[in-house]
């Protein structure tokens, strides 16, 4: 199931993508009208409740299909505002650092990390699909792309064993961990540099895990305009979505709606020579295997 | 006015301290009890007020003061849960590493940094002033105490200029940014080693800003069991209040609710020649001058 979350008539809704047409199911309204009383009232109370809630969003969907109306339930994508699958996070955003070994030597890194490097990205960076991201030309003149396969965790856990940790996952999305390669090194610590408003785009939507069997066998590429910066396979993860959710739950309990971001193949602005920064009018495309493409202009 | 958070009877409720008593108003009763309508149901939202929420509060606990059944409104300190004055943080909690010179020298640097850093610790990591808080010897033999100031910011703001930071704090409190070095450096990024389960105690309560005149200009002084570890001054801080807000909202956009850590002055444990790290039994209290004292033990 494709999952969004939307804005229509001044509220956050969210639903399924209605199957081969560009409109989404208000699963809230179909809840009401056919009286299912105790359905979520965010999404994020929803993703607590894992493959059941999935479930029951696919049997309002059915209902709503077979109804007498089915199109009072339904809105059309060009009718709505698109609002990143997870409008807001429970708590920062977090992200792997050098998780391609590519990507850490293009970076300067003599070899990978033996051990995790995580940061966080400010919820306040959240930002839609489609949505024009600013330039932030008064802070940096080296603002820089990370495609990244982003991991929606479902029930909260600490200490997870590594081979309970797929449970733990709701789905998946796309995400741009957009960065300010000035301030992320001149500050020592990661966090500003990674959390301007705007630099966290997520998107189009979730895929739910049940439709992704294997999360490290997909191509991930990313396109500034039209131009092929980055085109790798969440094969080369160094520490995969299962280790990440063992490592990171040792210390930091996990919690529905958290998403973790799983690192950046090689072709970063930064690696290439000269390194390529963003400007103002840059299109980044980034899309990723059974899961679609996130599109921002920056302005 | 000394504002907590605490819970009685299962529900999370905050109040003003009771003058010259050990006890707590419940100001939302007092609200609904007099047909107050328009009063904040979370402690957060009251922060977004400002100085208008602790009018609004001050005014019904005089109101309940001078009420036939005063004693109704009332919890002794001994009947209620204590909780962190801001159970929980809208993002993570925001820190600034070495904002002491003397403890940016026992940490090895040269110099002071000439940047700010800005690191987060995970909301979930939040505790209370009293709670019990774990020594963590499955993950750390390395853990080590910080005393500071808190900032807990009412009114949202990006780019707030210097000379109106103060317009966006909202009080004060107390915490202890427990820190487990090995995981802190092992792992570069410091969020891991930041984020253990219990490793940011805060409380006992936010002092409201109107009865702190001068912010640095604070004695605070860190115990552990009787010994006196850390004894500074607010007045010592590299990157002042005002200036952290004005530099870290350049960046980020602050909301109400959002506490910043400003960092500790020199006395840590990994400081010391040889280091001595916390263990179990281990009672740490921090105590800033107008604010009160942190009291946590370690089991």
């Amino acid at each position: 199931m494709k999952l969004l979350s939307f804005r229509f008539e001044g509220k956050t809704l969210f639903g399924p993508k209605v199957k081969k047409e560009e409109a989404v199911w208000d699963v809230k309204s179909i809840a009401e009208a056919f009286g299912v009383n105790d359905f979520p009232s965010t999404i994020i109370e929803g993703i607590a409740e894992g493959l059941e809630f999935v479930e029951k969003v696919r049997k309002l969907a059915e209902q709503a299909r077979n109804s007498e109306n089915p199109e009072q339930f339904k809105y059309a994508f060009s009718e709505i505002e698109w609002l990143s699958p997870i409008p807001r996070t429970p708590k920062n955003v977090l992200c792997v650092g050098k998780n391609y070994a590519e990507h850490a030597m293009e970076m300067g890194s003599d070899a990978p990390p033996e051990k995790l490097m995580i940061f966080t990205k400010s919820p306040t960076a959240i930002a839609a699909d489609e949505q024009d991201l600013p330039i932030h030309a008064d802070l940096t003149d080296n603002l820089d792309y990370e495609g990244e396969l982003a991991v929606i965790i479902s029930k909260k856990g600490h200490k997870i064993p590594k081979q309970l940790a797929y449970d733990h996952v709701f789905g998946y999305t796309i995400a741009n961990d957009v960065t300010a390669r000035d301030i992320q090194y001149g500050h020592k610590q990661f966090f500003l540099g990674k959390s301007l408003n705007g630099s966290c785009p997520m998107g189009p939507y979730i895929v739910t895990k049940d439709e992704i069997p294997n999360a490290h066998q997909l191509s991930i590429a990313t396109k500034v305009n039209d131009e092929v910066r980055q085109n790798g396979n969440t094969a080369d993860m160094i520490f995969k979505i299962d280790e990440l959710i063992a490592e990171i739950s040792k210390f930091v309990t996990l919690e529905p709606g958290d998403v973790i971001l799983t690192g950046t193949p090689a072709g970063v602005g930064k690696g290439m020579n000269p390194p390529k920064f963003l400007k103002a009018g840059d299109t980044v495309k980034i899309s990723i295997e059974g899961i679609g493409t996130l599109v921002n202009r920056f302005v």
